[in-house]
């Protein structure tokens, strides 16, 4: 065990008595399971505290503050892929809000919730159904146990046409550096009736400060409900050939900026799908990297997936959707395959099966429908830990039994998310950019495109690796460098980070980056929460 | 004239260097000029100044630091209702951007377009005409020769499906107050591809802090266009009794959550109709104030209003606009009369003769014709001096010609602006504590009631009064303090503020408002930008 330097152990006597019991742990155990990374290298707190509400939060800080402990805090710790639970330096204490996980609020009427940090995507789902039951959530695609609140903060995105949850929370609570409590929007008003429904109140807007960054720790969100639709219809879109995608995209864009298309439309390579079906073929190739062409073909072929397949969904009144439906049909017509899901009285189940027949994919196996369920429930808002199955796909050694939770697999994770405006010679560009260095570091590319929104998308690089094989890890690291390079030269830049690069985003006499630090200091000036999270250190 | 203080003096010497001939005025006449103000009280500032670029706003902000004059910015000062082209304070220098009138970048595949603070609201209109046939602009009500950009920032909301301009402008530039240009989004990255298309960037979202705010000068906004819609209907509801109003709302409310009503949807009192047709009967009432009930009552008849007249459109695809009709038709059955103008062929003048002989209302006059057409443009994204005219309402001595800017014919004018959520209970206990007040100090309440999203409405109180009679002018700013004093204490919060009312949201201990300080001296230590604008000196 590491020492503990003078300030550490008086801050953990300090948080011992202002916090309850057993909500200061550091032993050995838990600070190594805190240290667990899905990136090459992983970071080690000094603490793990776990407040149980919005007064803990400004104790621990207050108490952080005066003795210069770093905190990073997380919602349930699920950010797989962009740093996970760790923090971005070594030494910090993890404040862990799991404990903070009531639903304030479930408003049926307006269609809003109030939730605090450690709310996860199944408990708001349960809850929704319960008391607002003719509304969705809006859920991503972490998983059932991944928080709401922490992934909306750092913008992940969902697939309902409330996918962009930046436009569909609305009032947050923050507890800032030095213990006092913000509410953003008309929450800081006396008896304010729009807080939760108007997203803007009155002067300054400051809620997106406390996204992607380390200015707060926010301990309350509202969050709109997406009100359920009369109809909903998913679709597919098997497209053949490699190059059919450019010209489907630019079909495609009229219909989305028209909100014809109003859910995340997900456009994914063979290999992306094929991966949560399937781990890599090992023996077929003989463990030799990146997958070579025959065997890629080969894979395509038995899982009946296309070079690009896309999926959305149609939502609205029955007249809408069908006008809709349309709509698609006209503009898809000559660039891929269209199938629509319309019996929705089928279970869900039973309708993958109906679809997987009439799009005429032959063998239809019980992984076939693993691999596309998930979206179809994540485009009702129904949440999954389906997708997290293809985190494994470089496992040499994957575990018994389908755990979620690629820190128990030992799978590597590394996204790389650049957003392009919504054109097809965009995505041409970008694939040609990055498919030669996938391939020269000895990964396969697996890619998704997601509308986010009418004007743009975001590609979903999917680094997967084995973090027991060191070598692919090296592999992984230096991959990763070249591709995140490459793209911020080419003007393709993430929406998101992995906290390990993050300083990747910085250049020198940036004057966004010196705002931002400008407002770090005005509002931490000891730097305690989140050192080093987007906003470089002063 | 007023003596010039050294500082001042020192710095228009330092503009005159810095900025192009005949681009620092300080002469009586054109201070006096910009003194003018449609509230009771104007504030006069030291000097104008009209930079043309960046860079001319870059040296003004340099010079006014060194010589510690504050900068006040206006885009085109038509800000009427709010403050205008006043400052705050006396004495500042008004940085006039309207010779910033470039529209850099009109993109008519993406739908979206870059302006500068000096385009006018006809500008842009014309240019989207132009070069993005396909698309709208969305424009809001204050007239063709209001700023795009400016009337953005304060949160002034537009009327087609794109009303919200938080949501609906995306990238911005601002010359903070040293000088240096800060680029939102991903706009600083170089080369960046998706700067205008994807709102929020890397790291935390800095747009918010520039609006209703003081913290630097906006200089170029990206603007999203709407996609002309394959088909569209103007529809009016007219409710015949006061009461009716609470129940109209509640049946509205669930198709404007589903998105099947997605304009601004419109609800306007009888005389807030009335007063964009005539002014104030002045002889009928023998000059007595609040109107008598029955005046009232024989205005309606006369100009064939109702008590709650409600406006808006269905926009999309044909099929889509189809099925809306029919949910609206059933939502409002047995709330009010509801009719739909749907022969688009027809010319505005004549859809609207044609609109009124099928309501049956009997005398179609040339005067009601420009009571309903304006609002019907709006909903296209055609921009119109129209409901300015509604500002003469209790003028005595009105101008010859229909002159619009309130400021050329002594028009006062207070807007107050609340926000209530989507119910109708709560539009019945906003009047309920209003209506007493107006009736008290002398008014008439005059009100529209529109839906700001899914969740929100805003109710637009009109504080119309004659600023040619000063007893009248004491008594709107009574009645402005009484009602402003009773929405915060019941919550509902304006959601943008005349800048002569201001102080009004602030509490001591908020800590919204000491976070906004925080951050305004962070980013403007000198307060040299805008002082007392939003947010509260230190």
């Amino acid at each position: 065990m590491m020492p503990v330097p003078e300030g550490i152990k008086a801050a953990l006597t300090a948080w011992g008595s202002a916090l309850p019991e057993g909500a200061v742990l550091s032993t050995d155990e838990i600070l190594t399971r805190y240290a667990r990374s899905t990136a090459p290298r992983a970071t080690r707190p000094c603490a793990v505290l776990y407040p149980e509400s919005t007064e803990h939060v400004s104790a621990l800080l207050r108490i952080a503050s005066a003795h210069r402990v770093p905190v990073y805090p997380i919602s349930r710790g699920k950010n797989w892929g962009y740093g996970d639970a760790c923090a971005p330096t070594d030494g910090a204490a993890i404040a862990d809000l799991s404990r903070m996980n009531r639903i304030l609020e479930v408003n049926g009427e307006l269609g809003c919730a109030l939730i605090e940090p450690g709310v996860t995507q199944q408990q708001l789902y349960e809850r929704v159904q319960q008391e607002a039951p003719g509304f969705w959530m809006d859920c991503s695609g972490a998983g059932c146990g991944a928080s709401v609140l922490g992934n909306a903060i750092d913008r992940g995105f969902g697939h309902t046409p409330y996918g962009d949850h930046v436009r569909s929370t609305c009032g947050m609570e923050i507890v800032l550096a030095d213990g006092r409590v913000l509410h953003t929007g008309f929450g800081h008003f006396d008896a304010a009736k729009a807080a939760h429904v108007y997203p803007y109140g009155v002067g300054p807007i400051l809620d997106g400060l406390f996204m992607q960054s380390n200015l707060g720790i926010v301990t309350r969100l509202g969050v709109w409900l997406y009100p359920a639709p009369e109809a909903f219809r998913f679709f597919y879109i098997g497209v053949a050939r490699e190059d059919g995608l450019q010209a489907l995209i630019d079909a495609l864009r009229p219909l989305r900026l028209r909100g014809i298309l109003n859910s995340a439309v997900h456009i994914g390579n063979d290999l992306r799908i094929i991966s949560s079906l399937r781990r890599y073929p090992w023996r077929q190739t003989g463990g030799k990297t990146p997958l070579p062409e025959p065997v890629r073909e080969q894979l395509r072929r038995e899982f009946g997936v296309s070079a690009w397949n896309v999926s959305g969904s149609l939502t609205g009144t029955r007249s809408q959707v069908r006008g809709a439906a349309k709509a698609l049909r006209r503009a898809v017509a000559g660039h891929g395959k269209l199938v629509f899901v319309t019996d929705t009285k089928l279970s869900l189940g039973r309708t993958a099966v109906a679809f997987l027949n009439r799009f005429g994919l032959g063998r239809v196996m019980a992984r076939q429908l693993e691999g596309l369920t998930p979206n179809y429930g994540l485009l009702k808002g129904i949440p999954t830990d389906a997708p997290l199955l293809g985190t494994q796909w470089r496992l040499r050694h994957p575990p018994e039994t389908g755990t979620a939770d690629p820190l128990d697999t030992g799978c590597g994770l590394l996204w790389i998310s650049p957003v392009l405006p919504l054109r097809g010679a965009d995505a041409t560009a970008l694939l040609e950019r990055v498919e030669p260095l996938f391939r020269d570091y000895g990964f396969e590319l697996l890619v998704t495109f997601t509308m986010l929104n009418e004007r743009a998308m975001v590609a979903i690089l999917n680094m997967a690796f084995d973090k027991a094989d060191p070598r692919e890890t090296v592999s992984a690291q230096a991959c990763y460098d070249a591709v995140m390079g490459s793209l911020m030269k080419s003007g393709y830049i993430p929406y998101r980070v992995n906290v390990g690069g993050m300083h990747k985003l910085h250049t020198p006499g940036d004057t966004f980056w010196q705002t931002a630090q400008n407002l770090k200091h005005a509002l931490d000036p000891g730097a305690i929460i989140a050192p080093g999270r987007y906003i470089p250190p002063l």
